[in-house]
C-alpha cells in the first residue's frame, strides 16, 4: 500500500528512556515478511497506567489488562502485542490465548503473569494462532535491547501506512525527564477513553495513581479528539510506563504534563494523517458553544459527517454541509449567530454566507493539505477542537476488500 | 446519472384522492431541462399534519411551515415545492423569498397564506432565485389536476435517480379509503422526526391533532428508522393532508393505521434503495435488547458504520465490525450472549464464531441485492429494525463533486 500523502518525511529519533528495553520478530500472525510481535520490558518500579475502549464487545487482552493495573510495582513487567488479528470476540480461546501468551513470556523472562499486559490488533473474531507467538517469544526475551522501539512501533502496525513515534525531553528542577511513545491506527478510529494501540514510555517517577489520573485527563485533550471513521474498536488499547529512573518525581508538574500532552497529540495527529485513504488533514474548532462538552460534540458532528469529508477530499468549500452538521449535532445552536472559516477566510455569519466571501477564495484554501475549519457558535464560552481526515475513494477500496 | 440498481422497475399507479390537485412545471431554479417546482391545492375542510428536521440550522420554508400547522381547515390549502435550492442558512433574504412565493401563491389561487406550505431542496447557502419561481406560479395554477401526481414526484427531486411514489386502499366500516404519497430523498438521509421531502395524501376524514399524532408515531416507526449516511438535512418535511373527501372518519381506526404505516415504510425503504451510490438494501433488525430504544440505539450504530457499509458493499460476510458496532453503540450488551445472523445463516454465537457456520456459505449469502443481518443481544425483550444501504465509491464520486 502506497505511503500516506500525510507521512512525516521519516520515523523520528526517539530518545532512549531507561528501564525501558525492546525486542520485535515476525511470527506470521497473518503478515507474511513483515515484524508483528514485539516484547517490552519494563524495570522493577515503574508505574504503569492504561486506558482503554468502552466498547461492550472488548477483546480479550483488553479485558485481562484493565484487570492487571494498579498491582504492586516491585517486579518487572513486561508488554506483548502482535498485529495481524486482534484476538477480539473469540470466546474462551480467546482468554486461553492471553494466558498462553502470559505463561510463555513469565517462562522466558521471570515476570510474573501479573505484571505481563498484552494487546492484539487486526481482524476480529478469528481465533489467535497464539503458538505462532509464543514459539518466538524466547528469541525476543534474547534480543530485548534499549534502542529496539523503531522495530517495535513497525511490528505493531495494521493498515497503517507509516509507524507513528514521538518523544519530548523536559527540564524539571533541574533535571533531564524523557517521554518516548508508538502508535499504531488508521481505520475504526474514533477513540472512546482510550485508541488504537499507543505506548509511552518516560523515566519520570511518578505514583501509578496520580499517573493513571494524568493518563485520562490528557486522553480527553488528544486521542478522545480525534476520528477517521466514527467506528471504535475493539482494542482500544492506550498505555504509559514511567520507570522512575530518571528519579525526578512529576507529581503534579506542570512541566511534565504539558511535555506529555505534547507527545500524545503528536502520536494522535500521526494516527489521523495516517486515516485510511486520507489525502487532507483537518482541524475543527469550535468556539462559543455553551459548554466544552457541547463544543466537541458539535467539532465531531463536522467530523463524522461523510458529507463534510466528501466535500473536503473533493476540495470543494461546501460550507452549507458544515452548517448541516452543526444543525444535527444536538448542541445548542442558532442559525444567525453562527459564523464559520476556513483558514483565515471568514465564509459565513449572521445566518449567511459573509458579503466578503468569494467562492474562488474558499476553493482555493481547500487546495491545501492541511485544512482548519473554525465554527464560532456565538452563544457561550464553551471551545473544541477535534481532528479528522477527508473521505475519498482510497477509504472505500482499503475497507471493501481488507479481509478477503 | 444511472438509475439506482435497486430501484422499483418504474414508478407505481397511484389512486387519485378526491380533493386534491396538482401541478408541475420547470422553473430553472437550477437544473436544466427538468421539472423543478410543484404546487398541490388541498380542498378546504383538509386536515394538514406536519413533522420536521430537529435540526438546530433548519430552513426558512420549515420553520415557516412550522408556524402553520394546527391552523383553521376552513380553507382550501396549498402545498408549493421546488427542488436545486434548499433556501437553508440564507437569513433574511430566506424569508422573504418565502413571504414572495407565499404571496404569490395566494395572489393565483385565493387561498390565504396561513394555508400555503413551502419547501425547497437542493444545495444550502445559496440565495433562492425565488423571482423564477414566482414566475411559473399563474401556469402552475391553471395546469391543477387530479392526475398530476407522478409529475409531481420528479419535480422535487434532486440527487435521486428515481422518483417515489406509494399508495394503499383500504376499506373501513364497508367504505374505501385511499391513501397516496410521494417523497424524495437520496444523500443526507438520517432523518431525526421528520424526513426529506415526503408528501402523503388521503381522503381519510380526521381532525388535526389526532392526525398530528398519528403522523409523530408512525414516522417513529419508518422514517426514523432509515439512513443513508447519518447525516441529517436542514430541509426534512413531512406532511400529510387528509381531505376527509371520503366521509369516513378513521379516527383511532386501526385499518387505517396500518395501511397508513405500509404508505410511509414503502416511501421510506424506497428513499434507502436510492441511497446515493446504494448497491445493496439492508435490513439491520436487532432482538433481546433491555428496550426499543437500545434495540434501534445499536440497528443504527450498524447502519451507520462505514466500516460494516464498505465490507458489505465489497460482499464480505465480515461479522467482526458487526461485533464491533454493537460494542460502540452505548447500548447494554454481553458479548458472550450475542448472535448474529445473515439472512438464515448463523454466524456468530456465545461469544464467538458458531461451530457451523461456513465463511464460503457466508460470502454466498452476500451476494444478494437485498441483505437481512439480525443480531440478538440475549439480554431483553427490546426489538427494533432500521434500514441502510451500503457504501460504496458512488457516494464519494457524488458527494465529492456534487456542487461543483
Amino acid at each position: 500500500m502506497a505511503i500516506s500523502p500525510l507521512a512525516p518525511d521519516a520515523f523520528p529519533k526517539l530518545p532512549q528512556i531507561d528501564g525501558v528495553r525492546f525486542a520485535s520478530g515476525a511470527a506470521g500472525v497473518k503478515y507474511k515478511d513483515r515484524k508483528d510481535v514485539m516484547l517490552v520490558e519494563l524495570a522493577t518500579g515503574t508505574s504503569i497506567a492504561g486506558v482503554f475502549t468502552r466498547s461492550s464487545t472488548r477483546s480479550s487482552p483488553v479485558l485481562d489488562c484493565q484487570s492487571k493495573l494498579g498491582g504492586s510495582s516491585d517486579d518487572r513487567a513486561a508488554i506483548l502485542v502482535n498485529s495481524g488479528n486482534s484476538n477480539a470476540f473469540t470466546g474462551s480461546a480467546g482468554e486461553k490465548s492471553v494466558e498462553a501468551i502470559c505463561g510463555t513470556v513469565e517462562d522466558a523472562t521471570g515476570i510474573p503473569k501479573s505484571r505481563i499486559f498484552t494487546a492484539s490488533t487486526g481482524v476480529i473474531g478469528e481465533r489467535l494462532p497464539h503458538d505462532k507467538i509464543t514459539d518466538k517469544i524466547s528469541d525476543l526475551a534474547t534480543d530485548l535491547s534499549a534502542f529496539g522501539i523503531e522495530g517495535a512501533a513497525n511490528a505493531i502496525m495494521t493498515t497503517d501506512t507509516f509507524a507513528k513515534g514521538a518523544s519530548a525531553e523536559v527540564l524539571i528542577d533541574g533535571e533531564v525527564v524523557k517521554i518516548a511513545g508508538i502508535a499504531k491506527g488508521s481505520g475504526m478510529i474514533a477513540p472512546d477513553m482510550a485508541t488504537m494501540l499507543v505506548y509511552i514510555f518516560t523515566d519520570a517517577k511518578i505514583e501509578q495513581p496520580a499517573l493513571q489520573a494524568l493518563l485520562g485527563a490528557l486522553t480527553d485533550q488528544t486521542f478522545n479528539c480525534i476520528t477517521v471513521d466514527s467506528d471504535t474498536s475493539t482494542s482500544d488499547t492506550l498505555m504509559i510506563a514511567a520507570t522512575g529512573a530518571s528519579g525526578v518525581d512529576v507529581t503534579d508538574s506542570a512541566g511534565f504534563t504539558q511535555a506529555l500532552h505534547g507527545v500524545m497529540l503528536d502520536l494522535a495527529h500521526q494516527v489521523v494523517r495516517d486515516g485510511e485513504g486520507a489525502t487532507k488533514f483537518v482541524e475543527v474548532k469550535v468556539t462559543g458553544a455553551v459548554s466544552d462538552v457541547e463544543a466537541r460534540q458539535v467539532g465531531l458532528s463536522i467530523a463524522n459527517s461523510p458529507l463534510v469529508k466528501t466535500a473536503i477530499a473533493g476540495e470543494d468549500p461546501n460550507w452549507g454541509r458544515i452548517v448541516m452538521a452543526v444543525g444535527k449535532s444536538g448542541a445548542q445552536a442558532d442559525r444567525d449567530l453562527l459564523s464559520i472559516k476556513f483558514g483565515d477566510v471568514l465564509v459565513a455569519e449572521n445566518g449567511w454566507v459573509s458579503p466578503n466571501y468569494s467562492e474562488e477564495v474558499g476553493a482555493e484554501y481547500m487546495k491545501q493539505q492541511d485544512i482548519l475549519i473554525t465554527v464560532d457558535l456565538g452563544i457561550g464560552g464553551g471551545i473544541g477542537t477535534v481532528w479528522t481526515c477527508d473521505l475519498t475513494h482510497g477509504y472505500i477500496s482499503i475497507n471493501a476488500d481488507y479481509r478477503s
